[in-house]
């Protein structure tokens, strides 16, 4: 089978001379991207058309098809979000109604606004203890869907590494015929096994299933997140026939570029070779690495790394601070400043470390390493952890009321605006989303009422110095104009 | 100044470990493009966010807006579509009304159909020799604008590097307070000085001025197209007033990927920075190439490479074939694959070949070969070209009628469809656009209702077997269901 990279680099080494762009012409010596260059072309002839693929591309998107086991998988090299847009737009016909968690992804929020589509929330549901968000499961769906709903719409994985269940929600949605869209960027690893060697003492001995074995009808999965390829590249996969695949096919090609970037394609190709190949190192060392960091930290008595009863994504390493005496953002600041380790994200009781196959030996040591020294340190504590303490019940939920929409979110966004200082907003509708970053959930969708509720919670993320988007500089809120 | 792609160097050369996506980590040591992945990072600290950027991104973009000129500058990671999609969507009200060239790019219809624009089309013009679209003046504009346009939308240069006349457009357009969008996507490399060098005998002197200098509100560019940056780059450029800053932001946020690559980003960067420091020498290059071309081949019969009167652009080398024996298709395949040059494209009387700064001296020398060897090969050509051969009148132009539009492009792409047989489709609703490919422009757009005459036309390319896209497999055209 011909393999993309492997063609652009034998073109590299052609006679053929380019008289096409991209203007660098394949003619960059000077840095160390030399070689990204060398395969950056555009739609020459043989190497075929992502918008309309009939060749090398098509073939490229069929072995990653065979490897997830879709009906029909796209390549994207406008990330996670030009899937989403695309799954939501054509799932959902245009002004229809989706039902979807309120911790989706921004472009989510992006296709309810340009397709005017109304939006049903799921129970909003943060973990008591940990304030992170939960998954979802059967009931929930259950509860919540009605005749009204087009497409469901969850994360699962989340950005943590929990999972809804993703079998039980589809079984739901489709006693109804009614598509399940799965926003599993973070989960293009799942499904992958290892080679099923005794692991004495793991806790962890194998990655989740894969969405799209569970049966959804849409996943998206970034493939740069946990997989070996570039930023920016993301899959999409079908199955079933309650999408329309040449509406999916027509949104890809509204949503992304007409000159779409052959590194990012190739990069594509080349991570799923290499998983087709080596796949099953891969998840060895992940698992390895996981466990390593699972079972070497287990002493800690002011940190604890969360384990599979939570986290069932073995990439994802959160480090919860037991001791409330330090937030999750210290810890990301001392493992940065004084450990040179850079993590992915701070919540406010936990930071999140991500962890793949190709990490390192050293790099997982020193993490291990620096885990239990800032543990042991007491200079690190304001007060050490009292003799009877006593962990939390951690399967706690906490159901947040969501604001009361007054107007759709098209409306709002397009509304004309106005100003208005925070302690005076109540009552106004938002004209813009609010967020706290992270998680980045938002607090106020366009066209919500701000409550006074409201009003007190985000006066308090910022008196904490907390980083709130959405509001001015001046600290104003942006309300639709009353007439 | 900081620069992004120095500092991510910087960031793989420093001890600090990435406990972040990508999955790659960095670590990829087994491709020529290991390069690129040791700069593909996520959003760590002090890396900015190209979608709310206030640091080193901010500060590269800005470097950019000098090179330019314009008052803000936006970097696009999803190609000029995102920068055409977001200056459309955020220049005219969703339902509003744009004046358009009937050969737009795809990206200009994708947003006319997501925020339900209607369309009002300037005159429809083709060089009648050359079979190629003719550029705008100020008048095409001033006798088409009225008060329900809410902004005006251009392309120049086009693909084949003509130039409307911007400056005059512009003005025609301020004076009634309506926004300009140029779209320039073929037009990074204009604006920029050579050394003044005396160049006796040149046909080209210097480059094009700049969309930005003329007085456009928005100019989008390919950064990819002429200058030396990785393809799926380009700029968005504001000038003025007209336009609100904050909406264009938006739809950037919308249209764009929430992941951008940071290879694409520092590519940007690494290609003004080399057009500021050695923009100089890269035009002198390109014209030095471009000159070379033009006046070596003056001796050929059948082909001639069109010239400053037609050609407004020195990057772009249209071989117009005299001879009509050949077609510009054929010109192109023999290009390819007798001397192993890849053109960009071929019309139906020329090939074009796109040059630029980083061509290799030998690659010119072997074009310039390439066109005078098959021009003297009295094998390639049907007959001879007669004693009394003269020169077409190339200054004619065919002005074509467009079809009525029964419905708007929005309700007809989302209408119930059905195929149709092409004989069987006159007076039906398009329900798909239908281009021949090159050069792309829509012979029917979705709405527009399917005359005998188009039927003719199509079934004319169809049976030349030239590419006709938008039909069916089984050459049926896709049209709204009747009720």
């Amino acid at each position: 089978m011909p393999e993309l990279y492997q063609e652009l680099i034998n073109l590299s080494n052609s006679a053929m001379y380019p008289f096409h762009m991209p203007g660098h012409k394949r003619n960059l010596e000077s840095t160390p991207m030399k070689g990204a260059f060398r395969c950056d072309i555009t739609e020459i002839d043989n190497f075929d058309n992502l918008h309309d693929e009939n060749g090398i591309i098509l073939e490229a998107e069929e072995r990653a098809n065979r490897i997830y086991g879709a009906d029909k998988t796209f390549f994207l090299v406008n990330g996670s979000t030009s899937g989403v847009l695309s799954a939501v737009s054509a799932a959902v016909p245009e002004g229809g109604r989706i039902l979807a968690a309120r911790g989706s992804h921004r472009s989510l929020y992006h296709a309810i606004y340009l397709r005017h589509i109304s939006v049903k929330y799921l129970p909003y549901k943060i973990n008591a203890v940990y304030q992170m968000p939960e998954p979802y499961t059967k009931e929930d769906i259950a509860n919540a869907l009605d005749d009204s709903i087009d497409a469901v719409f969850i994360t699962s994985p989340t950005y943590d590494g929990r999972c809804s269940d993703v079998r039980g929600i589809a079984e739901v949605c489709h006693e109804r015929g009614i598509p399940l869209i799965v926003d599993a960027a973070h989960g293009a690893h799942f499904g992958f096994e290892g080679s099923n060697k005794t692991r004495e003492g793991y806790v962890y001995t194998k990655l989740p299933e894969s969405a799209v074995k569970q049966g959804a009808d849409i996943v998206i999965h970034s493939v740069h997140k946990t997989l070996p390829s570039m930023t920016q590249t993301a899959l999409l996969h079908i199955k079933g026939n309650l999408i329309d695949v040449s509406r999916v096919k027509r949104f890809l090609r509204i949503y992304q570029t007409s000159s779409p970037s052959y590194v990012l394609m190739s990069s594509i190709d080349l991570c799923m070779k290499e998983m087709e190949e080596n796949g099953k190192a891969f998840v060895d060392r992940l698992l390895e690495f996981r466990n390593r960091i699972q079972i070497e930290t287990r002493q800690c008595r002011n940190l604890r790394v969360l384990s599979e009863d939570t986290i069932d994504d073995v990439a994802k390493v959160a480090i919860y601070v037991k001791n409330a005496t330090m937030t999750g953002q210290r810890l990301y600041d001392i493992l940065r400043e004084e450990y040179n380790l850079q993590l992915e994200m701070a919540g406010e009781k936990y930071a999140l470390a991500i962890i793949s196959g190709w990490d390192k030996e050293k790099g997982i040591t020193r993490l291990i390493e620096a885990i239990i020294d800032i543990d042991k340190k007491d200079e690190w504590w304001a007060s050490a952890i009292s003799a009877d303490y006593k962990e939390k019940d951690d399967t706690k939920v906490t159901i947040y009321d969501l604001p009361e929409a007054m107007m759709s979110v098209n409306a709002a966004m397009d509304a004309e605006k106005s100003l208005v200082p925070i302690k005076e907003a109540t009552n106004h509708i938002a004209g813009e989303f609010i967020n706290l970053y992270p998680p980045g959930i938002p607090v106020v969708v366009p066209g919500e009422i701000i409550s006074e509720k409201i009003i007190e919670e985000i006066s308090g993320y910022l008196s904490k110095g907390m980083n709130v988007q959405g509001i001015t500089e001046g600290k104003e809120f942006i309300c639709v104009k009353q007439k």
